[in-house]
């Protein structure tokens, strides 16, 4: 099957019946109509065969997981900003030793998660890598102006809180099957209480390093109040294991009461810290002694350069 | 260096005045905000190393001469809608040999073209891939509502034209060197005359035919009118070598009289065709004998399937 073929297959499986989709899929770029008092929100990420999943042996990943796992990625960081995802473009490369089949399954997995949250793919680059497959996707999203949520908000004062648990992802198989917290971050940004918020994807010091930095602060974690995804995990893993895919945001302690209406039952949010003024480190234990990012924290491009 | 680091001496080096970027590259996301009256244009592409491009040998490229290849493409992709490039997000794999020196390379170019389009970028991403480099950009461009050119608007009687020349786009280093025709692409959507574009980048008669096909008509192309970019290149290798980002266009034969304020003399503008009835075939020479696209037309995908 040539690529117009596979693109015009896939495409017939896109649902295209958006409005704002001025010219739907199939032409050198599709076209949008948005509203000016919206913020469309974009971010790009990539996943690498053999790096952020492996094909065989324990934990193997299906072509679909691994697409599932694509979008997902990109969905946290739509949540991360208090947004809702519209649209995704995709690339992949692929290994030679990977057919149709294979690339049919993996855009099952994006475009079942997709459909699962109303993303609509709306272009895409298929190609052969000599080595082993690569895949990029591009997310659209939006969010009201006055919601949303940038890493560089955090003041002195203001309490840090999570959702959901840490560590553990690739045992647990929890960076595969994840579900992106988008739903919790669209009602945090609406609350108002949130003054920054960031995706944990890389472990939670170094994403918290990341959002202090970002608003020149120093964040001091309470470590016993961390929760672990695993029983009996060492702290190390529990902040550095990274692929948590769960939010990390502070709040201005005099609306720290809007959190009491956190809807989501099945979603535990907890207090990990608080914000200080900033002392040359980003992140310290709640005693202010620093703590080395390097502790735990995955970095996609340091950890192979 | 981190990712961290590296991204931040990057996104030091991109401008970002614009008053619509109202979450600027570093967070998450970035936020854009858009008036109502234009449409976006999103398009996403890839570059993979020893495919689109060699490091060594006859016909190498420079890692800046990659990474201008990968917007140029994009670029392309956008002029071929009559839009303005924007914005763009840039994804990328390094080749186990490539260090950070090579990827600064490969940016410089990428920010260089970008300069000279007005291109700001908004998103990156990087990651190790165990085998060559793959490079994914996604480009936002917009374009008036009503200017719009789309691939699917071709009627019988109109005429069929192209800039530029064809063929012979690798040896003469044309697909490191072009430049996207943006401004000409632009140009032919204000001026009201083109009922369909597309840009030429697996092949004039590939390119042709994926045209018709979205239009639902046969386009006649007259060979000997097809400009060659290299004297004497057999006519099969100027309808199909491809990487030739010219723009292919249709207009109305009532139209025609606009293409006479063409603006741009250091662009030849010529008619190659004409657009028919559906035939049953996409493209065919003057006399209706149908031309078979297999004849020439690089499919980067099935060629290597």
């Amino acid at each position: 099957m040539s690529e117009d073929a596979f693109l015009l297959d896939l495409l017939a499986r896109v649902p295209t019946d958006d409005p704002a989709l001025v010219v739907p899929p199939g032409d050198d770029c599709a076209a949008l109509a948005l509203g000016a008092d919206r913020l469309l929100l974009l971010a790009v990420d990539q996943l690498v065969g053999g790096r952020h999943y492996v094909l065989d042996g324990p934990g193997a990943a299906s072509p679909g997981q691994a697409g599932r796992k694509l979008l997902a990625r990109n969905l946290s960081d739509i949540a991360a900003m208090g947004g809702t995802p519209l649209y995704c473009l995709v690339a992949v490369a692929l290994a030679p030793s990977q057919d149709e089949a294979w690339l049919s399954q993996f855009f099952d997995g994006v475009l079942g998660l997709a459909r699962e949250f109303g993303v609509h793919m709306i272009g895409g680059d298929l190609a052969r890598a000599p080595g082993d497959a690569v895949a990029s996707l591009t997310i659209v999203g939006d969010v009201g102006g006055g919601d949303v949520c940038r890493r560089c908000g955090a003041h002195p004062g203001d309490l840090l809180y999570a959702t959901g648990s840490f560590g553990g992802s690739l045992e647990t198989g929890h960076h595969l099957s994840f579900v992106p917290r988008c739903r919790e971050g669209r009602w945090l940004a609406e609350s108002g209480a949130v003054t920054a918020m960031i995706d944990v994807s890389d472990g939670l010091l170094l994403d918290c390093a990341r959002l202090c930095r970002m608003s020149g602060v120093t964040g001091r974690l309470d470590l016993d109040a961390v929760p672990s995804a695993v029983p009996g995990l060492a702290r190390g893993r529990v902040l550095g294991d990274g692929e948590d895919y769960e939010l990390l945001f502070t709040v201005a302690a005099e609306r720290v009461s809007a959190l009491r209406a956190w809807p989501f039952a099945d979603v535990p949010l907890t207090r990990i810290g608080r914000i200080f003024p900033p002392s040359g480190v980003h992140v310290a234990d709640m005693s202010g002694t620093p703590l080395d990012v390097a502790f735990g924290g995955y970095d996609h491009f340091k950890n192979s350069l």
